[in-house]
């Protein structure tokens, strides 16, 4: 994986490792320049007649239709596969036959796939750009991608900068996919002090702490939830799921949450970004985010994922090599209105 | 539900209760504006860049490509997600949180559910205009609007009006959410007489028959079909599911028919318009409309599939605000033959 | 079948016994006419506004994915619509009802059916022209179509026409659908040589093979592979499901390919136009195409896939009554670039 390009036009986008600073920054500020196409206040054409394949061999329907949805609003055509009914695969298509053949119908793909590994091997045969939407345990990286670009925004409209900010970060940490691709982006960013809190035997891998520390980062865990949000300037949350909950972590978290607004308020810390990967389980036996936090100032998930769409936009026009130029050209204001009145 | 607001830009339509007859005549006025476009005349780009979000968590592939080809004839894009394989929801994710996610990628959104109620839920945590396509036993506003549009179209071409005519309605008035939603929108208007048919048990809630009483229309429920059906205007006919069919019902319809040709003959009223919502049990154990009705003049339960789209458009529009005058500007012609020679 | 009109304007597209020698050439005009689109190179918007309903019976993702893509690359818009969860169908509705409905909301309709016959009684009923898919066991023109346009093109490459050429076929003749469309669509040319190998008891039926020779082609059986080989112009290999493997047949092919390098090396035919439908199977117990010819020059089975965006464009231009000049005219250079840089 290391030895992958850096993400610029006419690549595959398969790992966070594709970017150093300068290109994160320069990426960043595409991901800008489309915020009035996101946000609805103005419509684009600049990928008219350009086709998007969206191939989600495992399902995950938010991710799809952020990525459908940002390639449709600058413009462009979508046609969707969803589930493992590839009829071709189920007889002994190989991965490179499909990806060859498919690649013919687009001009960048979006593949998302189960098993690790499995997507750059379809780049491979790919004939155009394949931007990775997740392969089981491996890479998710439009998701990294648009939590680093929340950061900058939510903390940026605080009057800081993600350069020598505190981020706790709190859940299921060993297996969360999410989580790792987090900390390998951040640690391109300056001076981080990183809290953690997991339930017992389900820590953050050393070798994902180690990537941050031999990066000039503090990375420390806390006993509790409450030590871990303390200071923080985000506190970042991922959902335990409930077949890695021991009895004794049942036992210990009598109020069902991973993180409250009593707690953060028992940390002095109510003003914090509150981040999260989303789903959120709101059933009454998760252990999650509350959404008794929803009424605070510092609430970003749904940020965050608004924000997937002006980073999906920036993943296809680095894709296609399309400038802010041409974007620009080809921006007009729209004849409905965008707003709910009740 | 009474205290819902009437629809009109910038609001969800939930329901048949948003209408009074003025606001209906508007909606009506639209519908037929935008006829050249949903009768393939003409090519319409004001939606251009608008998206909409069809969600279909219960099948309903007619009303599903409904909707979104009425929203693409007028310029816009959609994306489609069908099925309960939402896997956010499986995880535990709210209807709030999940509504909140994909209105943030939308402009509208097209919402089916098996659950009653389920639709408002999901409005409410919306940032955009909802449209019920169906909330189980709840409501289905868009079948009984173009219902209600059709019966006015193929009366007028007739001499007639909606005010003061005869309709007959047969089939299963007891469970049938349409024929509800049906005499509620048409109690708006004034003076109907309505004659009503159904097998046994299966008979019209006192409650949905009072409310058109009070409002000044006549209803009469009939002893068979012929007698419902004699000098009736339109007859709109429901199917009876099997599973709801008692055996003396099956063995006093010897034919299997709900209505054929022969009961008109005995009415004599082979002139009738006759309505469905489809689909139409043709199998050979049904007791549905029979398919020997579709030479005569008055079928027009294909008028009403076509007329979906005048009037779907027309929601859409409401909804985001399209005045008419942006619809004219943004037609021209097509440079394509929509016609079969055969 | 044989009563089915030539395929034009307003017509559907059923069957490849609606092609003459005259209206295939002017076909193939049209598949030229439109390659920069299909190649990308421009950008095409000649059915804006007009819509495909795509309908998908039975699973087949790569052929839909080609026609959407064809016609979305043309300007059109697409409704999906796949597997048997049409709900209106198992509530007991005809094909007729279904057509007629369905219709009403497209321009054009790609049908594909797992029962024979089942397309051309859904075009029956249909308001605008239907393009067949695949029903079952009988016909598939698009495929037909496309395989035989690219032998036109890669004879075309190398100096020689279809007129008189040699094609050797192999694999399951006797169930192949696609073989059998092949051939009565090739029978269009002149001198044709035909040798074909299968396994025992999966020879071509001799009614086909009869076709052929009725119009002046010599179609010979070959008793190995690379008899059938030796002096081809063209290779056209299908795989043999393995259920229809025999024991001997498995036995006998110690190697497992039905067609590999060594064999066209011992044929003395290296350099053979390499055809096959796809998808290959290239699981370790498959009976197939091997993937050790891919780095063979005359390897077309992607120039197959890729070609058959050309094809069906120009179904769908015809169907619809499109002009070349039409086309010309809403053509124009797109923004992005569609090269992939590794």
């Amino acid at each position: 994986m290391t030895d992958l390009p850096l993400f610029e036009q006419g690549r595959h986008l398969l790992s966070v490792a594709q970017f150093d600073r300068p290109t994160l920054a320069r990426f960043f500020g595409l991901a800008d320049a489309v915020g009035p196409i996101a946000q609805r206040q103005a419509v684009c054409t600049v990928l008219d007649g350009a086709m998007l394949g969206s191939l989600f061999f495992e399902p995950s329907t938010r991710t799809r239709l952020s990525f459908e949805s940002a390639f449709l609003r600058l413009g462009g055509e979508v046609t969707t596969t969803t589930g493992f009914t590839f009829s071709s695969m189920a007889k002994g298509e190989s991965i490179a036959d499909t990806a060859r053949v498919v690649s013919g119908y687009s001009d960048v793909l979006v593949v998302r796939h189960p098993d690790e590994g499995s997507v750059a091997q379809f780049a491979a045969a790919s004939t155009v750009p394949v931007v990775n939407a997740g392969d089981g345990a491996g890479e998710h990286p439009s998701q990294a991608l648009l939590d680093v670009y929340t950061m900058e925004k939510e903390l940026g409209a605080r009057g800081k900068t993600v350069d020598g900010c505190h981020i706790a970060i709190l859940g299921d940490l060993k297996y969360g996919r999410t989580v790792h691709s987090l900390i390998k982006l951040l640690s391109l960013y300056e001076h981080l002090t990183v809290t953690l809190f997991s339930p017992p035997s389900l820590e953050l891998p050393a070798a994902v702490a180690g990537y941050a520390v031999e990066r000039g980062h503090r990375v420390a865990e806390a006993d509790t939830v409450v030590d871990a949000v303390r200071g923080a300037d985000v506190v970042y949350a991922t959902r335990v799921q409930r077949e890695r909950m021991t009895e004794e972590l049942a036992q210990a978290n009598a109020r069902g949450d991973l993180l409250n607004r009593a707690m953060l308020r028992e940390a002095g810390n109510e003003e914090v970004v509150i981040m999260h990967p989303l789903p959120r389980d709101s059933r009454s036996d998760s252990f999650d985010l509350s959404t008794d936090v929803d009424a605070l100032p510092g609430l970003a998930i749904f940020k965050q994922t608004d924000n997937g769409l002006n980073v999906r936009m920036a993943i296809f026009l680095t894709a296609l090599g399309v400038s802010t130029e041409a974007v620009r050209l080809t921006t007009k204001q729209r004849p409905w209105k965008a707003t709910l009145r009740d």
